[in-house]
């Protein structure tokens, strides 16, 4: 196995061991960049020159008995709209031609900090405001969405180009491109990873987490980027958590709901299936399943864009009338139509949030998290436009990938997909699992409960399916 | 001195010691509202009969040994955007035409289950929207305005025909018509007291609070409307907290803001004379004077708006469709403007008020409370629509009568207003304490002392004014 392939906690236990130096694992990173990179097209730039100082600082650092924690000397990939001091946060939009970011944002600097060496900046839909990131291709076949608008993030980790990621998740822009590429996705509680020096979306649905290969992963990149700052007015002043599970696969006592409503409908039935079974794998483990309905579903859809057009429109607001030439068609449209959006419809959808979320507070006192399908079918080929349910429905391609993953923005619950198995096809399938706020060190301990124990079926590491990709072009 | 003049304090230790009955303090009000009530408009309804029957209850009751408390048999006034079981709720408004309240408002059933008498409903700015109560006249003197949108319920505390009574602010109608007649005002922190069952003007700003004679009568019925009701989604899971202060006048310790910026702009020169008098009442009683900067002062007004006008507008949405005539011109223009103003309107708003809120925390860190006029002007005649400033500066009187008391409508702050004398023309003056959220006991406390402690000069009492209002008609 190559350095590039590890977990990031497997090469945190090399490094510390002294058995594998930062440098090496950046440069078997940089050797893997060249081979796929060219393929795939998750980054918007890498720059081998600071990559290999940055690890070597790392490494002399290390040698020198300064070793800071697991993250120290690991390569991350950081979604482009994150600001790191003196690189340009292209959000990949012209609009940012020759953008610069005067300092680091709060998430940067804190793995900064924690020894973290940057390879570089990943793709993103424009702006963040798409659930496809159209630069990048899928990690398990080229023909396929990357998903997004974390897609360069999740195709990085996905195909060894980083050892972790982070992006951003508005509708779904971290679980969609997880769960799309075989990776973990984790979007935490609001507010709970400070926003500050990140581009935004929209405002009051926006979150930054960790994109890793394994729960454990997820839970070393929260540890190091949740926390208050108060530059995020949303940003919560909460204590900090354990978030590492221990190894007790034991899920005794706990109640996980199972959707009786919303997740398991219009869903692809090998994805239902991969999902049931990997529920079937927590009720092995211990948990009691709880039928559990979803409340206010059918105002899923219209909350979820009445809150997100009119932010999104706010925040663009001046360069939409200098240089609206330079945004892609797609973006455009959407952020002119938020300047037609009454306040009306605005108000509404806050309202409707704030109904939402207490009813998913009730929902959520008695069960303990709930597990669901993260999307609803694995990815479809590039340009596809809509999807045919059994049902004779038709769906746009992105109101299903985003289906299923905002009620997680709308309510700011936490939510962690997990790679349960493939389909037919060898696409990833992902499971969700939704815990209260705050609640992540919940999520994170079934998740890796699950991963522990699941049954080796359909489970290809996503390296070496890149590998493959790679191969075949 | 008649029952009816009694503080509700006193009258209520009056009935607790059995030297006073709920029937005659009833029908003391009773005789009281026959004889001003016509020249004053402050209810929209009394029912007599009604009134006596309850009085007589609650004497039964409390004959019979089972005393709630100091609310038992104490004649109030609800302003009438608050729901009565059984009554209509007007909201001095012919769209209310036929309603009928099927069930309590939270604080009447409160009110109700502390034995509380009501007189009646309250007169109104047409749905609370609007800094005057055009039904009603000023209890100093008819040709002035009463004040609003809460101008019934203060006119009838000032002038002896409610002991005490609830109002609402959402922009100063608790503090402007308290300040205007004389009496004590309190607009508590936002989500304190509860407002399931009250007519919404704009949700996000209104509050519920009582009008009373003293200080320590607010404290009596905030303790007794206070407190969680999850019906309220804005409603704060708080801990009850004494409010009721005590004998100490001391202040030595407390630091008192006194703003050095847009409390004291345009304001008339013998309420800055009234207030700073008794700012240095304050000083002389121990507390330490600090100069403070109020911050984002020229976002108060854009920030108010912005936010009430579409959220009033979404309460009256379909009766703004079906029976725009029976709303008066002006509210009508108001709802109708909010269905033009768009989404990024409202959102800015909201912006500014989570950055607002931020700085008057970082502000209340430094003090304990602020001390400021309540209004700019006393009251105005009926029908003067414009203020004409020693700057040459021309503002419409609902501009001015909001202008001091929408900061802590936007920020949520606790505020109180309290009688501090009469200008030359014999009009009150009121002073305004705002203190830290959840800092009710300490404006009480203050509020208190300086009560016990100011000098006599012009402090006749109200409800000997509102007798010679009544003489001289």
């Amino acid at each position: 196995m190559q350095p590039s392939e590890l977990t990031l906690s497997a090469a945190a236990d090399e490094i510390r061991a002294r058995r594998l130096s930062p440098v090496e694992l950046a440069d078997s990173v940089l050797e893997r960049v060249e081979r796929v990179e060219p393929h795939l097209g998750a980054y918007v730039t890498v720059r081998a020159e600071r990559v290999r100082r940055a690890a070597r600082e790392a490494a002399d650092d290390i040698a020198a008995g300064r070793h800071r924690g697991p993250l120290h000397g690991i390569p991350m990939g950081l979604k482009d709209l994150i600001d790191v001091a003196g690189l340009p946060t292209s959000a990949s939009s012209r609009v940012r031609s020759g953008h610069r970011a005067p300092a680091d944002s709060t998430v940067a600097a804190r793995l900064s900090d924690a020894g973290a060496v940057l390879v570089g900046k990943t793709h993103t839909h424009e702006f963040a405001y798409g659930l496809t990131t159209p630069q990048t291709r899928n990690a398990w076949d080229p023909g396929r969405v990357a998903g997004g608008s974390s897609g360069g993030s999740a195709v990085a980790v996905a195909a060894g180009t980083a050892t972790f990621a982070l992006g951003t998740d508005t509708g779904g822009s971290i679980r969609v491109p997880a769960a799309l590429n075989g990776v973990v996705g984790l979007k935490p509680t609001y507010g709970l990873v400070p926003r500050h020096g990140v581009t935004s979306l929209s405002w009051s649905l926006d979150h930054v987490g960790p994109l890793t290969r394994t729960v454990e992963d997820a839970a070393l990149v929260l540890a190091a980027v949740a926390g208050h700052d108060p530059r995020d007015s949303a940003s919560l002043a909460t204590p900090p958590a354990r978030y590492l599970p221990g190894p007790d696969t034991d899920l005794t006592g706990l109640r996980i709901g199972v959707p009786r409503t919303y997740y398991f409908d219009r869903v692809d039935p090998e994805v239902e299936a991969a999902v049931r079974r990997a529920i079937g794998q927590l009720e092995a483990l211990g948990a009691r399943l709880v039928d559990v309905e979803i409340p206010m579903a059918r105002y899923v859809k219209p909350t979820q864009w009445g809150l997100m057009v009119p932010e999104a429109t706010a925040y663009h607001e001046d360069t939409l009338r200098t240089v609206p030439e330079l945004y892609q068609d797609d973006v455009r449209v959407l952020l002119e139509a938020g300047e037609l959006m009454p306040a009306g419809d605005y108000l509404r959808a806050q309202r409707s949030r704030t109904l939402m979320r207490q009813e998913w507070e009730r929902v959520l006192r008695d069960v303990d998290l709930i597990a669901a399908p993260a999307v609803p079918v694995t990815a479809v080929e590039a340009g596809q436009e809509a999807i045919t349910w059994a049902d004779g429905t038709v769906e746009d391609v992105a109101d299903a990938y985003v289906r299923l993953s905002a009620p997680a923005n709308i309510t700011g619950v936490p939510a962690l997909s997990v790679p349960v198995g493939h389909d037919t096809a060898g696409l990833p399938i992902g499971m969700q699992l939704l815990g209260r706020p705050l609640g992540e060190s919940l999520l994170l301990r079934v998740g890796h409960a699950y991963e522990q124990t699941r049954p080796a079926h359909g489970l290809a590491t996503a390296t070496a399916a890149a590998r493959q990709t790679a191969a075949a072009r």
